[in-house]
């Protein structure tokens, strides 16, 4: 069990794209918090969000239909959890995509790159979270500490980019990185309570890594349970100091 | 005059958004280089593009029509260069949009983020950039140096973002940062003759920067020509030891 002592008792939280590997487990260790008020589970898809707050066997968890590529979708999701919980205290944002089956997929080379894939993935890595943070800001301007957390990943890192391939996802994520600290900035000024910062879960083991574990050396791909439990455990320890920080799994910090 | 003896004689250049104001700039400074062989100033605008062509009176200056936000435009821009002039030895993409007088402007608050200026912003400051990347490197790809010059712009620094606000613009240029990192790896391996880099011109006295400038330090808002002549000195002064790296006017490196 993590213990998110920074946030208050009764705390309600939204993780965003828990329908995916990494979401279902944030939830599912979310849901076992003694302290929590309400969760809510959002997902595109009704059924599959439905499917995650059953899991946890408990009302206080919610599914939320929220689909992050439709501006509307994600107004209406902040307006339901206005009237419902008044307030929010953590925001996970998972929502994310590396390939779909359907043109998006990462890129060897530069011959590889598409308009149609670049303007799917940033909708979706990049642009999906700010425009939840600007919905969802106003819900985490109030007395309590709260923690808007962006899940990134090592590979948006343009300092540590030795590699090179992957343009969409790494562009589409250093984006991501950049809309945080732009919040945090922001934060600092206007919702002195809100922790913004850019996570990287590690390389979980989530049908989004699927085709590219190969690479990963042995004891480095995670379970999504333990990333979620790492996740939550750095969570846990931010202070109003790390504002507009990029944190690993393990609490180190990551070069932009 | 600059002197771009890292370039071959005869070199040929593209300045592609050269019916900007920097773009103006850096295209009437190259069109006096006595080793350059062609240029190529593209823009939108037919007209435009003509404009600056006929500034230079010689016909070794060319104008070429791209819409940097139209696949099919860059790559028969690119097919035309081919076809005339064959090799190309320094690309300097000057594309970009700060403000357009239809809804994109740079945000001072989250409240002002709207899904159409991202998709717009991003189209122009950053996958055009490595579209054209994508249509160029075959044509850069040979024994001789070769600069694929990228303008970026300090405020797209994560590292060094302390102001906040403009999300769309910082992110962009962050996400077109990433690009031309990435791009650098993979002529690491590809084409090892091209040198890719980011620059930033400082603040320079164009429509562009026009609304803002109030905010500029005395001495510290360039004249085009001034940022021209800086950019063309960097360029000429880079090794393969630059290539990946992210350099201001005075050849600084600027944390990404």
């Amino acid at each position: 069990m993590s213990e998110l002592n920074n946030l208050p008792d009764g705390f309600n939280a939204l993780v965003v794209g828990a329908t995916g590997g990494l979401g279902a487990a944030l939830a599912a260790r979310l849901a076992q918090e003694s302290r929590l008020g309400r969760l809510y589970v959002s997902g595109r898809d009704a059924a599959a969000a439905g499917r995650v707050a059953d899991e946890a066997a408990t009302d206080r968890v919610q599914p939320l239909v929220m689909d992050v590529t439709e501006e509307t979708s994600i107004e209406a999701a902040a307006a339901r959890i206005r009237a419902e919980a008044g307030r929010l205290h953590l925001l996970v944002n998972c929502a994310g995509v590396l390939h779909d089956g359907a043109g998006l997929a990462p890129e060897k080379r530069w011959e590889d790159i598409t308009p149609q894939a670049l303007e799917q993935g940033f909708r979706v890595n990049a642009f999906g979270h700010v425009l939840v943070a600007k919905h969802c800001l106003g819900l985490m301007r109030h007395g309590d500490t709260a923690v808007l957390a962006n899940v990134s990943a090592r590979i948006g890192s343009i300092e540590d980019n030795g590699l090179g391939g992957w343009y969409t996802y790494r562009a589409a994520k250093a984006a991501q990185n950049q809309f945080t600290r732009t919040l945090a900035v922001e934060c600092g000024r206007r919702a002195r309570n809100v922790i913004c910062v850019a996570l990287h879960p590690g390389t979980t083991d989530t049908p989004l890594s699927k085709p590219f574990q190969g690479r990963v050396p042995a004891g480095k791909l995670f379970t999504p349970g333990y990333s979620a439990g790492c996740l939550l455990d750095v969570i846990g320890g931010l202070t109003a100091r790390d504002n507009g920080s990029f944190l690993a799994w393990g609490g180190q910090r990551i070069p932009w």
